[in-house]
């Protein structure tokens, strides 16, 4: 079976760059995923990309030797079994607040007996080869969402679930529910500790842990941390922060300067 | 950001002339959206429509200033989430019948802490400004439908669930929960009074009241009950009545006199 | 192969009433395929229809047994077969001009020798039957739109051409060529006058002539007149006409009243 | 109503051949349609066919006059009533494990009081007739699959649920749940007794079995055991399969002999 | 009639600044949209952009006020009446080589008898307003290309069709025509004397010239020049030069720098 | 610039097998290029695919080595040039008749000074490699279709054309032309001296020769005679011989056996 450069990366300790797909198109998947990112991530929950064009945007992806990865709008087997039988070699799953919730994501992605996953990867067969059946469970990647308060609190039950590969931060949510205030690329010492206590867990359980990042710089300081896993922006604010930056330099001002937009 | 006209009608006790969509089509939407209507809804139960169109349509509504609702396959946060992200200022959410239905309904459209709906209104925005994110908890309308036995029963148990805007009632379904044949536009007396004690129910708590209906004549009739949201006929009954009223007259009989469809 | 039933009726004097397809939806296209027209026209020309779509509602005509006909954008050899190969039983061609265009247009249509369709029935064999081949050149019908002052001039020169089945009047370009203001349903003396002339020209070739209007009524008169071929509104007007009578009846005022519009 | 011909074959004792779609197109489900496969299936579960496809493939399929089944991805209510709606005349139900989850899925299917489906057949009725709301719960079918250790234990509670008409088993999954490895076609012993359990068990209750197959020698062989609805290959599988030999003849070796594929 | 901002700012002397879609999705479309450029054009040329796509496109950036423009792939009417129709407020047609062909590209945006535009405006009407029929051939831009060796011989031929009202400068490809290279953002001053006869016939002959470009500097140049419509960049550039810098910062190297790329 | 290893095999007297798309999926598309062909066409012309799905097929097909090729619907610069953007590595034109139409078709895919090809390689920039823009003259295929009586007499004239790699035949349309009957994989005598007549002018002038075939018996035939370029069957014959070949097998007969079916 094809090889999971994430996971590769993972055991030697290395650290992904993963791009962020939420515009509806294969072409503009397919040009992300020639610029280097390590892995793409499909967003099927807030990007605006149903089934359909998820499929297309995987065949896009699978041009180049981009890892593909998708995030399914909820915990709902259904759609997680669809996306890997479609040959997504990542799911990550949002919302996940208890053991259980991380039980039944993890059995979705997982063969029998270390799960309930429907066989017949159609297309993650020819992406991934022959043995794609036996090998599977031990290549795709499954990821739980770390975004609330009560997530927070279980994390422990959470990261030991087994199978898991990984938790994924999803800062936006989860300052929401801490503070009250949607936050992003924290700069709150309380939210950075938090950051720390999650990695931590993380990282004593000896699974990788990654975050949803705006920019750059908090993306480094994240690896430094030791997150192995970080998304910088997403193609949709590329294309909104491009025309921003050209709008305002031919007429002084843009639109509508999105000055302290969270998002 | 963007105030919810609905929203407002109800407040002055005005009466929302609400339009339904079940082609999927942007086209049938736009121009649907150019004729006078308050609100448009998109019927993802059962029109068919999926994501990727009703989005499509969601952009075609937002040419004018029509109010943009989604009406939800099913009481399931996925898509619940998926289709406010994508702009819509109400959801109707079909079958809920227990006050745990719509603690759950409402929930996936309220941001934390009044509900468990993700971060990430990325279309929502644009579309209702850069403020939605801490607008959008008291500008998006929730409307549980009541449209059987068991809801009927636990109705005053379901609207008074907090952050719960209106209900909606589906007569083809209600009746033949309570009376094992489908009608809609009621004369029969017993669900007329049915009408009154669900409207009833609602005016008490403060919450509104709509239902749907096939003609102008009986929607006008439950206008003036009280009812502050009624929705008339469809894009598709409307192609269909119209072929119809030129084939008869071209032909003297259409195709398939439709006789007592209650559809 | 199935009978072309357009063909048949002209062939025992009948005339046959059509349906018009603006709605880019193969939905709409069943929908009305199964209210009693004799034979239902893609307007890939004027509609908001393009390829893909127009094939998906060849297949929902061919849930009946009305007949499938496409208006094509252009008198263009390429989107002509592409829309025969498909399984389209007829072509309308806008803006036949001379004799040369008609030739074109019905060479497009036809096998070698009476033309240069290229072979490739690929569904047209499916949905016309095995003998497609042999017999489509009997089969198809190709209607010609005369809608200039320039095809007036030349209508005997088009109506000639071999292998022209069919005169299709386009009422709006017509006056605008003639007149400079577009009219429809005509009442001006002089242009009834042109489409006697046109239709009696066809007469006398012993095709059939055709004609685009906006009122049963108006259809009905062309039909005593001798017109074998009526289309009467769109999918695309029943939608606005059934929204406006709606929005009128319950607001008094629907948004815009199309007052005096010619389309 | 639309007489369902895989219930009539059903009740004299036939034995239904089942076609399956696995490729999102409408193209290749109308030319499979037109094979002479007294059913198809689109299988939404495994086969890449999102919702809007599904709905062309079923107007693609009503050309014919072969019986239009689903399979779903999941036993989840929202997708199961908008592909009734579409006009689905059987819904295959993967991985029913328990009497609850079975009647949860044939209530989904049934319009009140035996089940719990929201009325508004909006393309079913069209194809099914006007009477499609009064005879629905009689006309539609509803196949469970059996293919878990759970439900092999739970077998009998499982086809008891009133309103159930078939179960049908998914080999692959049923091989891995028992013996850890995928098999199709069986030849292990141990396995065909399942098999003979099952059937016996569905035949005891006075229901139909059926099975999914890979080729036509095993495939007669469960029918000649009492199976009434087998499936065999896939449009998928057909053109693989079809490529390699063709590939193979031209160049003594295909791409890659999928030697001991289990799919 | 909706008025034309373009041709308004054109009118008092101003520049206007278009931005350029070639992504296939109406969101990203609607997201430049928001971004505060004069007018967008979808580009049907070089984009990876279809019809149905296009339409979309046009829909959503109805959502605000920015002047929807299309590029054809060529000069063609059935692509040019079909964009029109679906509301586009200019068309910039390619490779405008002779005067002839710049009378069938104005005559095919021209109701007669300007030109042979035929009557159906569906979207535009709808957009327009209701005079869209007499208002728009004084509303609606007609932009010639003028990109090669021969449209510079006969640029003055080509400026003087009735008709026009502006010419587009394609620079890569006048370069690749001129000098046998591919270049963008001249700096040769025999490509930039090139530009100033070029816009000094415009100017003579009173219509507006425009040219694309890559960098709002060059632009700005331009505009001071007295280029009264620069596009800048396009959303696909934005998309690629904002990944590259983000995994540049990350990676100290992205994939593939496109050191000298003139695209 | 990625290599193009049709034109490879054929500067070392190589034959090239040429696998043919006429389903519009990418998923079918994906599927055959990884089943070993030499090269995959994508029939615009007879298949029925559209221009979006037509990149969703060469973005599959690019996941593999498989060479991309497209078939036009007609010699149509627009539709070429969109295709060659999209990445297409050549093009086969149907219906060559005369010198002139080779020259035009072969202008439309070359870059000046070779031809009148408009630079924009959006998509085939990042599928060939950086210098796309200066190698493409070079690494693209142009194959013109001799398939009438016309093209064979003028067949002299069509091959010299600068720039015109191969010729292509058409045999259904060649045998239509030239005897007044549809005939592929030739058994008469005559026929197959065209043929010889044929591939001897394109020997001569050092070009290629391909045609079109059923099956793998006269392709190989086709072989040894010095063809190098064959096409054999295509994915929807496949689908359709394949399920004939099943339901024959199971019911003794399948629906409509294709007796003699040309196509």
């Amino acid at each position: 079976m094809r090889a999971n450069k994430v996971k590769d990366m993972w055991q030697v300790g290395g650290a992904v760059l993963n791009g962020w797909l939420q515009i509806p198109s294969a072409w503009s998947a397919e040009l992300m995923a020639n610029q280097g990112w390590d892995s793409l991530t499909i967003d099927m929950q807030h990007g605006l990309i149903g089934y359909e064009t998820a499929v297309h945007q995987l065949q896009a992806i699978s041009t180049t030797d981009t890892v593909p990865i998708v995030r399914v709008p909820w915990n709902e087997p259904g759609i997680i079994m669809k996306m890997l039988d479609a040959g997504a070699y990542g799911i990550i799953c949002p919302m996940i607040n208890s053991r259980a919730e991380a039980e039944a994501f993890v059995g979705a992605c997982r063969y029998a007996p270390e799960g309930y996953r429907s066989v017949g990867p159609i297309r993650a067969r020819v992406y991934g080869g022959d043995d794609y059946g036996t090998a599977a469970n031990q290549t795709v990647i499954t990821m739980a969402m770390i975004e609330t308060a009560a997530a927070l609190e279980n994390v422990e039950d959470i990261i030991s679930v087994p199978g898991l590969d990984a938790i994924y931060i999803g800062p936006a949510d989860l300052s929401l529910s801490l503070t009250g205030t949607v936050q992003v690329d924290y700069t709150d010492p309380d939210l950075l500790a938090v950051l720390d206590t999650i990695l931590g867990a993380a990282q004593q359980q000896g699974i990788a842990a990654g975050i949803h990042t705006k920019a750059p710089e908090f993306a480094t300081k994240m690896v430094k941390k030791g997150f192995q896993f970080v998304t910088v922006s997403s193609d949709s604010s590329l294309v909104q922060s491009g025309a921003q930056a050209i709008v305002t330099k031919m007429k002084g001002k843009a639109n509508e300067p999105a000055a302290d937009s969270p998002y």
